[in-house]
């Protein structure tokens, strides 16, 4: 029996890594103007990590998580997310102590959640993430939403919808989850067993819930922004402003969660709003997480972040039917007729590369016309021809493939006369 | 108790992720110019995948992986290499078929091999893997050692050593291996139990032991070369006739085996011989490897490959006291005395990264003697202030902090003055 790849997971062909590699590129570009720098933590952390700050009433912790024993017994699980793993990272390297504060990290990479298959879920996914450690200005939850929507902008994307919401401080979110269990208790029976569970441990939980979600208690559920006080109330306002001044637009949706745990005050969803985009429109999420540095044994710092998904951003640049630039990368196909020219034939494709030229050529012995056909198929810019005569004038038949021009240059000029040729294609190929 | 980041793993932090950032773009670059594309695979794959291909005698499948059962009870596997992944795809996809072959693939990402700890070993490292799948001819075995010469030297490093060596193919390994068996047999008790448990299943491996390295047997064993055959020979001598063509200096080294068991033909390595670069000294390894297509269910393919260690390579750069180009990168600092200010800076900030200008500001409300240091340690090209008197004035102050020099500069024209004092001082450092 063939090995596949395990399901649930998918490979990334070289047609599609292109797309990748442009997308990514963007984003590191995106990070640097936004003065984020990268981190990178292991794709496996101890268990105790997640179950302590995604919590463990939330799905990811009590069903998604691939958790295995290593060989020393500890129990690891591969990441599902990445804020706890930058939040570790930023309490174990003491960077409460930078001097400039607050700490910008982003990072890119594989998660992995063991979820029920299903168009356009994978069980290993990557996903950006963006944090801002160690301040409570309502102008940073505003960089951090825009930074978001200026990727999404940046990689052409116009059909977007930005919704925001405030969970408020500890105070508040006490306040509406006594209320919550007050509006849901006298009717717990008509809901699912999770939800029964999470009605004295997460009642909030139960809002997220998609066995029950036409339940109509759901719509007359209280609402988090009707229990705000006084000072999660003003913040919120104010990242409200911070956003017009930015000229970001947004809608406030009073239901608007989040599944993980450790979120507070401002959070937020952007949505692909483009046709046949597909049922799970949320593009990218976040939120606010002043708990969390000292949940993982920092000092109170407070923060807030995003994660987008890579695999949905692609689909919806394609949903908005976006074309990409032309990924063919070949500037020159070498063709050698005859074992001489073979050899002369190598060493000239490695004299191109040697100077930054990209070039190909045949490794099968083909006859030339099915070197030729390579040659268009790759869509090379150029193709050099050496044969018996050629190698007698030292010299190679230098031919244009979108004029089909061609010219016998000596051995000596052929990397002079391509690099013109190819810098004269590019600036005719801008000025189009 | 603190969650640390797991036993025998990393986190790599911003002053880092800079220098691994331009090494990745690097390798993308010359992988682009010698027409290699990318390919993803996921982070594990079922346990078999390995047994199959690395084989289950190995060291690395006996000892170093790591194994875990998923929700669905199937076997998984963290990938200790990157070939075998890389061979499952081609099957997989049917890129056998594809019209151009060799198909030529690298990829680049974290493995995983539970190994005692030791100074520059993790548990998981990052490998930059190279493969060429689908012909035999002995130029494309030049042209994929010659690009991971190409890499080293484009990173600045000049004290490398490249060891060549043929493994010949089925017949003359068969050969050798009777010849081993006959050579160790009558005094293996003296070796160690798993040495003697190599004996009949994989007598070659006894030569890579590194318990009974300094037995004299190690030294009189017969050489893989005394049994080659004539087309392997034939074979070795036409790679190094390539290599001879390219200019590549190597050395042959008959006793270099490979930890693996799909290899045949040619085998190399390069090492550092920088002074101080510590006891591993290999940066680089790979061969040939013409059954492992097929044995992972494919038609009958030849394919050569390599892997380097990304953490090596900046080890190795570091050793020859090679330096990074500058790796700061803000332009410009953007400092807010009072409210009415702040607001118009959190605009300033943002419109200058609209347009591609790496931009700062103060998230901590702090006095500007402490953003103007900010400024300095941040290596800010440009500090721009923003005072009530700014504002009355629709300008901002902006200082040049390698000259000192400031001028007052309306909003309206402050996008096009910055750009072109960047321009400016871009020029100016080319030309230094």
């Amino acid at each position: 029996m063939d090995i596949k790849v395990p399901r649930g997971t998918q490979d990334i062909l070289p047609s599609e890594t292109a797309k990748w590699q442009v997308v990514e590129e963007l984003i590191r570009e995106t990070c640097r103007v936004y003065h984020y720098k990268e981190i990178r933590t292991p794709i496996f952390e101890h268990t105790e990590l997640f179950t302590r700050s995604v919590g463990d009433t939330t799905d990811i912790v009590q069903k998604e998580m691939y958790t295995f024993q290593d060989r020393g017994n500890r129990s690891l699980t591969l990441r599902p997310e990445g804020t706890a793993s930058a939040v570790r990272a930023y309490v174990e390297h003491k960077m409460f102590g930078y001097p400039d504060q607050p700490v910008k990290l982003y990072y890119m990479g594989p998660m992995f959640r063991y979820e029920r298959q299903q168009a356009g879920r994978y069980r290993q996914f990557v996903q950006l993430g963006i944090e801002a450690i160690g301040s409570a200005d309502p102008a940073i939850d505003a960089e951090v939403i825009s930074l978001a929507m200026a990727l999404y902008q940046k990689a052409g994307l116009k059909k977007l919808k930005l919704v925001i919401n405030s969970l408020g401080d500890t105070e508040s979110r006490v306040a509406h989850k006594e209320a919550l269990v007050n509006h849901f208790e006298p009717h717990i029976e008509a809901f699912c067993s999770d939800c029964q569970n999470r009605l004295q441990k997460n009642p909030l939980r139960i809002l997220d819930c998609k066995v029950d979600r036409n339940n109509p208690l759901m719509e007359t559920a209280p609402s988090l922004t009707d229990y705000l006080n006084e000072e999660s109330a003003a913040y919120f306002e104010q990242v409200k402003e911070y956003l017009n001044i930015l000229n970001v637009p947004y809608e406030v949706d009073a239901n608007l969660v989040r599944g993980l745990d450790y979120y507070n005050h401002t959070a937020f969803e952007i949505m692909s709003v483009a046709e046949g985009f597909g049922a799970i429109t949320t593009l990218a999420g976040g939120g606010r997480y002043n708990g969390l540095v000292e949940e993982l044994g920092g000092p109170a710092s407070p923060g807030i972040g995003f994660a987008m998904s890579i695999e949905r951003l692609l689909l919806a640049i394609e949903a908005e039917n976006n074309t990409w630039e032309d990924l063919a990368t070949l500037d020159v196909y070498v063709i050698a007729m005859g074992q001489a020219a073979k050899k002369k034939a190598v060493e000239l494709t490695y004299s191109l590369r040697q100077n930054n030229i990209t070039a190909e050529m045949d490794y099968l012995d083909r006859k030339m016309k099915s070197q030729m056909k390579s040659a268009d198929r790759l869509k090379a810019k150029f193709v050099l021809l050496v044969g018996d005569d050629e190698l007698e004038k030292q010299s190679a038949m230098l031919k244009d493939l979108s004029t089909g021009e061609q010219q016998l240059v000596p051995f000596n000029s052929l990397l002079e006369q391509l690099q013109n040729n190819l810098t004269t294609q590019l600036e005719e190929e801008k000025n189009d």
